[in-house]
């Protein structure tokens, strides 16, 4: 059995490390604040120092935090992974971050004999506490295979996309989908309750046909309810969709309806909105649509 | 049991009439072209030469026609519904068309005591002919109740929303998440394709998780497949997207998500495509990005 590492342990990562180690597996884990790696330590994690001290320890590093800049961090900074791992070692990195940097760092890591797969996931807090995330996956099918009986520990469905980045390329897919899908519900629901039917009835009946979606389940309930508590903040939407926005740029492709929706979380977040529930896009399109009826 | 009536026999009135004959109804029939009207005649439909005609022999007239002034003329115009219609009879319009222009309607037939139901459907010409519509009702409660047993008789799912209009908007509201959603499945699957994933391993990840929608799941299969034979035509999605527009202009709102769909299902009819499945938004979505790649 391998040695794991597990950098990053926070509201995904800690539960996700856990399952690992509940598992029975060893796993050495470091985190930017000492708290998490303590109380998984006490489950019998080893509490690590830096990510190079987690390397030296481990044969696969599991990498679980925010963004793109934090990614390169770990791998390539000081003290950071690149300092302590083996060649014929694997870095599994599940955040969600460009998959073009996926690619790159992918690339320089190889240059050192050490393998990489993008694994980013959906499923939000309640998916890692329950092992029940969906894992997205890029790299080489054999490091794939040898990685699998880990991300099952994690997770439930679980799907090889392609080569380097093509994971990190299905979850901008997967955002751009989850936010388009919440635009056209809320534009839906509103225009609906202000032309003086019920949104609850109507959300009854779209369910029953081809505009039925999961986020018309969840979501219109959530902007029928008016529950914006998150569930998935306004400002990782942002993130993702920046992500989702900065890829298609490069590949020299526009995507009207995904650069609309960032519009309107823009707004979201201009008017204090950052720690909202996605769902709260209603809450912008709401205030454009704000101008007195024509006579 | 009420004597029925039906106007406009296309590929949906047509089986939707089928089913409440073979029920052993009493039908008379109309529709512009004498052909389906012998048809129906030949299982036991009275065919009739004009709208007043099936009026003067019916209780419960239903229409199904293509668009707003379709039903006006059926309704007002010159040996139209009104000139045949007793009080206390009852008109079910079970055509798209605009949910203002739906309560004017409903108020002038008021007038002279008829009562109207509206009640779009969705589910298609499959539907149609599987009796398995989905029919969104607006209209007093008792005359839904009274109309009900003939409904169940065409469709499967049958929700009453609210009062005169509520129907048509709900019919409006489940085009703008349709469009909406095909849009947002476009643009993912065209990132994921030009990025190097492959978006039959994509769309299968991402109907594990919150991107998950019937859309995702036939449309986004039609566009992998690149099968834009109809189904559902995009010269009918613009004509309900227009309705959603101008209802949602009239009622000071803006829903730019449904406006991009609009603009991108009339490129798909400038390139000569009204007659594609809706899923053909992506052929225009693609042309869009057809931009050199940054270098």
């Amino acid at each position: 059995m391998s040695t794991l590492g597990f950098v990053g342990l926070g509201i995904m990562g800690k539960p996700m490390a856990r399952h690992l180690i509940t598992a029975g597996c060893a796993v050495a884990v470091f985190s930017r604040s000492s708290g998490p790696a303590e109380e998984l330590a006490s489950i019998g994690a080893i509490a690590c120092n830096s990510p190079r001290d987690v390397a030296a320890k481990s044969d696969i590093v599991f990498i679980m935090v925010p963004d793109t800049p934090d990614v390169e961090k770990i791998l390539f900074g000081k003290n950071g992974l690149l300092e302590g791992l083996k060649p014929g070692s694997v870095v599994v990195d599940m955040s969600t971050i460009s998959p073009l940097a996926t690619k790159d760092f992918a690339a320089r890591l190889a240059e050192k004999g050490i393998d990489m797969l993008d694994a980013p996931v959906s499923g939000g807090q309640v998916g890692a506490e329950n092992a029940a995330l969906s894992i997205m996956v890029g790299g080489k099918e054999e490091v794939f295979k040898k990685v699998k009986p880990y991300f099952e520990l994690m997770g439930k469905l679980i799907v090889r996309i392609g080569g380097n980045g093509a994971g990190q390329t299905c979850k901008a897919a997967n955002q751009i989908v989850v936010a388009g899908t919440i635009q056209a519900v809320s534009e839906a629901l509103l225009l609906a309750s202000r032309a003086g039917a019920d949104p609850a009835k109507v959300r009854e009946a779209l369910l029953g046909g081809f505009a039925q979606s999961r986020i018309l389940d969840v979501h219109g309930n959530r902007m029928i309810t008016r529950n914006f508590a998150p569930g998935f903040r306004v400002k990782l939407q942002q993130k993702d969709l920046n992500i989702a926005l900065d890829t298609a740029r490069s590949l020299g492709l526009r995507l009207p309806g995904t650069q609309s929706a960032q519009e309107l979380y823009s707004a979201v977040a201009a008017d204090g909105g950052s720690d909202l529930d996605h769902s709260a896009l209603l809450t912008a399109l709401e205030k454009l649509g704000s101008a007195p009826p024509e006579p």
